[in-house]
């Protein structure tokens, strides 16, 4: 089935960098052209639910949720389950950090082609990095050009998959929100892997987006928002 | 992460093809090196999960069940759907019938690969095949290794997809499974589209089984069964 390549469906975590992504999918698309998805797949903290509702809300896009209770069920990671805790360093066994979900982005740009296919979306976006990434195979751009290649055989579609901060270091990021105009939204997103609100500024997520923001000069709205 | 060559999970759906799958597999790796994983997608037959257990139990091999609530939260195909009746023809749009869930194999495989991760479980075995394929692109020998390859590069895995029905008509995948000693197992598996036991007899599923069994000269046991 041919999409309309004018479309574009972003992948929106409620998290800085899929925040960002959305605003360069309003910015290259238009914003008639643009929805969003957001994924419930039982992460600890809903907070990134509410911000990615806000965040869509605030962009005045359409924005759909859909549950994934899989993840869940297969168990064991840091980022589903409640038992396990968040830690810095990697599993000696893997390589990966305990926050590795296997396949966590695979499957949600899999269901994000299904949601777009029957729409006619031409594009997906995904605000994945490989630059800075935390060590998350599914997050390199080799494996998404592959993914792309899976959807467009497996759903015979001709959908493109854009990973626009695919080679942008954190700083770059927040610079590229800066250009889009993207800096207010950022008030809303949610960040913390300890999900806490003023952020933790402890967890390896927190450190990077600070990170970012000092090296780019620029004050984090959420914090001036504590 | 190195996975063991030896073990091996076979996406068990309950039908015909992913039974004669199972025995494939275990006639391959060894009975203790087989465990199947089945998905409850909130397919309209419950009755594929008992199928799926019971084919499970009788080869004595470990089973797992998960959820995907998603499919149905994504709505409109014939599988899923109750307000959804199947239909023959294809859908003009797409040119595929409206049994299609788009993403549904690929999605299946990537939660089998995710649940095979943490166990070292270095083969992944699926029915679908390309011969007889009901025009589902996701079923596909080109599909399946663009996915492979999307699985080992999203997870650093070395995980292997085995497809052994991929080239099979169904008169040789009944052939198949009466060397390999799944006959018996076969009159417990459902095909019927139509959720009916003894089966409809009219739906495709149930034309192409009937078909396959009559063309290899073998009484299905399913039938015989009622």
């Amino acid at each position: 089935m041919r999409s309309d390549p004018r479309k574009a469906l972003v992948v929106l975590s409620g998290g800085q960098d899929s925040t960002t992504c959305l605003y360069w999918a309003l910015d290259r698309f238009g914003g008639t052209a643009v929805s969003a998805i957001t994924f419930d797949y039982g992460q600890r903290h809903r907070i990134e639910l509410d911000c990615a509702r806000r965040v869509a809300e605030r962009a005045g896009i359409p924005h759909a949720c859909l549950p994934i209770d899989t993840f869940r069920a297969l168990g064991g990671d840091a980022l589903t389950d409640d038992a396990v805790a968040v830690r810095d360093e990697t599993d000696a066994d893997s390589g990966l950090p305990n926050t590795f979900v296997p396949g966590r982005n695979l499957v949600f740009l899999t269901f994000a082609a299904a949601w777009a296919w029957p729409r006619g979306i031409g594009n997906l976006v995904t605000g994945v990095a490989q630059t800075d990434y935390s060590g998350y195979p599914d997050c390199r751009e080799s494996t998404l050009a592959s993914l792309e290649q899976t959807l467009r055989l497996g759903m015979e579609s001709d959908v493109v998959v854009h990973a626009p901060l695919m080679h942008l270091s954190k700083k770059d990021t927040v610079l590229l929100a800066e250009r889009l105009g993207a800096l207010d939204a950022m008030a809303l997103t949610h960040t913390c892997y300890n999900g806490e609100r003023p952020p933790c500024g402890h967890c390896p997520a927190c450190r990077l987006r600070a990170k970012g923001f000092r090296e780019a000069g620029i004050a984090d709205p959420l914090c001036a928002d504590a």
